[in-house]
């Protein structure tokens, strides 16, 4: 690596995390009007800690969690094998978030950007942005794509396609058949082997963590008000029981946490405070619902519609 | 394998299975005393099939399935990985059943027993039950434990304290800490190398059976009418919130369904109609609720308080 990069330090960055998560707070605390973020300090045992926040019973929200973590130390064996790394010390700090709305026609949203480095010199970013409508509304989709790819596009114009469709993939529930919801961005081990310098790179994981309160804020307050029916409610509680599903069962994240001795609490803040499953579900021909269900697929290209 | 073995074919286990899960559906309408089973026939494309039964909405059981299959056809790469077999074509038959009650004060209940049969000879017979009481009553635990064992007795002395500790065992949230419930009896690869015949293993698998009903309808019996308040009811969702972490992230039946691409629904239906997660939740000093967590513990020698 030149010198250049190598003035990015790695407390530099999860300052930058904690910033982020401060001002994404402070932000929904705002949309909410109503609810404050509990923070819950925790310390990891083999090094580093945490600053968990929850939004609770709000007046949006029910449920939501904006993590902070800078955690460090001997790389757990699971990391090792599963990433296929050679033994040595690790860091890593991100900011995490889910939020489950009250409201059925309010989107959740998950979205991550994270920076992982080894002593012996390898380093990367990761992360992502999604959103998961219990009702998919295709001009909704359209804005939520086409702010990610602006978003993108300031950086690299390979970024977008290359991280939708991995979006697409990662966030996919295969034993459903579906996607978990429109996707978004998804994007991982981002190092020097790509065209960008760390700084550069940095600037765009910047960006997306930037991204994250205006396209949502915007989501919810178009949406917040709007009049919701008991099907509608039952509905959001079948799609959780979804979200419930691809998080336990396949989220990569989730299953380090605990495969890793993390704080349960923390990683599982991403579940709903209510989710429901009925066998063998149907939805009724020509219904919102089912509109849902056929939208749930990937490859769909929101942001040309 | 001698001759007298060799006359238990796996027609024969699989009738009775079927036989199995009648005689269970009727048990627990009449026990329920509202709904009745649905019945749902499926094909598996690669050979077999089933038969799901779900009960749903019912005077006493909110969701419960007894689901019938007997599958079959080239062995999945999946399982040959994970059991560390050469390939062979299989043959796997079985009944698995889980019940979510209504009423707080009743106990959800497991139950699977089944035989797998492999083309070049290997055979074995796994199953298990297991109890989880929303609030464990020490008096009803050491009920369930004492009829395990006197039906595993029958049988083999060594059976119930082997069997017990593997449900201890199995039966393991590692991330809470926490036994999924009060634990019961699970055993696998019951095989050649036991010092029981097959026949006289089928027999123990048979017996296993048969204790579900007497057991399970006995303790409905005893708590379907008690009264309960809006906090039991809440803790009852929370308490199925694990029960859905251990089926999802641990529980290796429903994986390999999963993974294999079996029938979904069939493998989701273990999962309540409703659940719930409530970030940190702390229990009140001196609660039932906190007794329970106590309780919720390896080791505990039910059988002979």
């Amino acid at each position: 690596m030149s010198n250049t990069q190598a003035v990015l330090t790695k407390e530099e960055i999860a300052d930058w995390f904690m910033g982020l998560q401060d001002r994404i707070c402070a932000g929904l605390e705002q949309a909410d009007g109503k609810a404050l973020f509990r923070e819950d300090l925790w310390i990891r045992e083999k090094g580093g800690g945490g600053r968990t926040r929850v939004i609770s019973h709000g007046g949006v929200f029910e449920k939501g969690g904006v993590n902070y973590s800078a955690v460090y130390g001997p790389t757990p064996d699971a990391i090792l094998k599963a990433l296929n790394l050679s033994a040595s010390d690790f860091y890593a700090t991100g900011v995490s978030i889910v939020i489950h709305p009250n409201n059925p026609l309010v989107p959740i949203i998950h979205m991550n950007v994270r920076y992982f480095e080894m002593t012996n010199g390898q380093w990367w970013f990761g992360g992502g942005i999604d959103l998961t409508p219990h009702y998919v509304v295709p001009e909704d989709a359209a804005f939520f794509h086409k702010t990610l790819k602006a978003s993108c596009d300031k950086h690299l114009s390979s970024f977008y396609p290359e991280f939708k469709k991995w979006a697409d993939d990662y966030f996919y529930i295969p034993h459903r058949k579906e996607t978990r919801g429109i996707g978004g961005i998804f994007f991982d081990r981002l190092d020097a082997t790509r065209s960008l310098s760390k700084q550069a790179l940095f600037g765009f994981v910047q960006e997306i963590g930037n991204t994250f309160l205006p396209v949502y804020t915007s989501l919810v307050a178009k949406k917040k008000d709007l009049a919701y029916t008991d099907t509608q409610k039952q509905w959001q509680l079948l799609r959780r029981g979804r979200y419930v599903e691809f998080n336990l069962v396949y989220d990569k994240g989730t299953r380090f946490g605990l495969d890793t001795d993390g704080r349960t609490e923390s990683i599982l803040m991403s579940l709903p405070e209510t989710a429901s499953w009925l066998y063998d579900h149907q939805t009724q021909p020509g219904s919102a619902e089912e509109k849902t269900l056929l939208l749930l697929k990937k490859g769909i290209e929101w942001s040309t519609l």
